[in-house]
């Protein structure tokens, strides 16, 4: 099923393909042990035909972490998150949370594993603390209104809540998955119910 | 304070001094990108006294690893881990691996960023599949009796477990911590406390 050797090459030279290929090499390697003969090499191109398409290293980072947190910040203007109790605009939130860190893989682990040693970085840190905090308080929200347990620390358990999504980027790898695309439906469904129900209502029997 | 200028010095030059400074130097760095003479530099010794203590990098990794392994696999071993009802085995397992974890956290968090291209980081990547094992294994006896759920997958929610729980290397920084110390026995119980009720009960008001 593989696309003509001659479509390939073309697409190559494509934006979108040379970010897929920098955010891998950025995981593999680290952004700063990355340079931008590393990107060239990779992607099978010379480094003045990367120039032609972005600007330079902190350029491509920039496009790559953008296309996780464009998303997810897309999330938290949807109805269902801005409209009705807060519990079920935080299950929704949560819900699509998971759906786009499916969805852009490569582009949240990158994310969730940027330091913060350039201006780009620390951008990025800023935006991930910023989605945080609005989730943190929907759920403070959701607390108040009375619908989640008022007896834990809320910056705890918003914590550990992140930790558990975001550890899928660790783990999960789509099944359904061809070529690096992102998963059936149900199979992402079927996370999301996971991670909801664990959340909420916990694994002890009742 | 700090411990006088010479008790320091010779202090350097313990195993478990060349240890902290190695696991602080590969997390920073990654495993692959020390070299022996960064291991030197952030010591503030010679290579040859290191070898003096150590057989080289790898050695100093595997000394590093099983400081996190050994008393993770200690607990498994431990009576209120052995004996009992599989729930208050499983709820035991999870405190104690937090508390292992808060203790160890350099260690730990070195263990989870281990990538597998020496023996060495294999054999731990190993020895991390032995232990969820075990512990998925008492969820799943827990399930079979009647104290957990059994609507949800095990495998997907043992994962999602030990990501919350994994987390914890990423943001925890003990308030109480003294010159990278392991924070009171409040505040790590406090942790487990919050890990333990989430896991089982999730947030949901009741």
């Amino acid at each position: 099923m593989a696309a003509p050797q001659t479509a390939r090459r073309v697409q190559r030279y494509d934006t979108a393909s040379l970010l897929a290929v920098a955010v891998r090499v950025f995981t593999e390697r680290g952004y700063d042990g990355t340079s931008m003969e590393d990107l060239a090499r990779a992607a099978g191109v010379s480094k003045s035909s990367i120039y032609h398409h972005v600007d330079g290293k902190e350029h491509l980072l920039h496009l790559a972490l953008e296309r996780a947190l464009d998303p997810l910040f897309a999330v938290l203007e949807e109805p269902a998150a801005t409209q009705g109790p807060a519990l079920a605009r935080l299950e929704h939130v949560l819900r699509r949370e998971v759906e786009v860190l499916v969805a852009e893989l490569p582009y949240v682990t990158l994310l969730l594993r940027v330091r913060g040693n350039t201006e780009t970085e620390r951008w990025a840190l800023q935006r991930r603390r910023d989605f945080d905090a609005a989730v943190a308080a929907l759920a403070a929200r959701a607390a108040q209104e009375g619908d989640l347990r008022a007896d834990l620390d809320p910056a705890l358990v918003t914590r550990l809540v992140f930790g558990m999504i975001n550890s899928v980027v660790e783990w999960y790898r789509p099944k359904s998955a061809r070529g690096g695309g992102a998963g059936s439906r149900a199979e992402t469904d079927g996370l999301a119910d996971a991670v909801l129900a664990l959340a909420l209502d916990g694994l002890r029997a009742r």
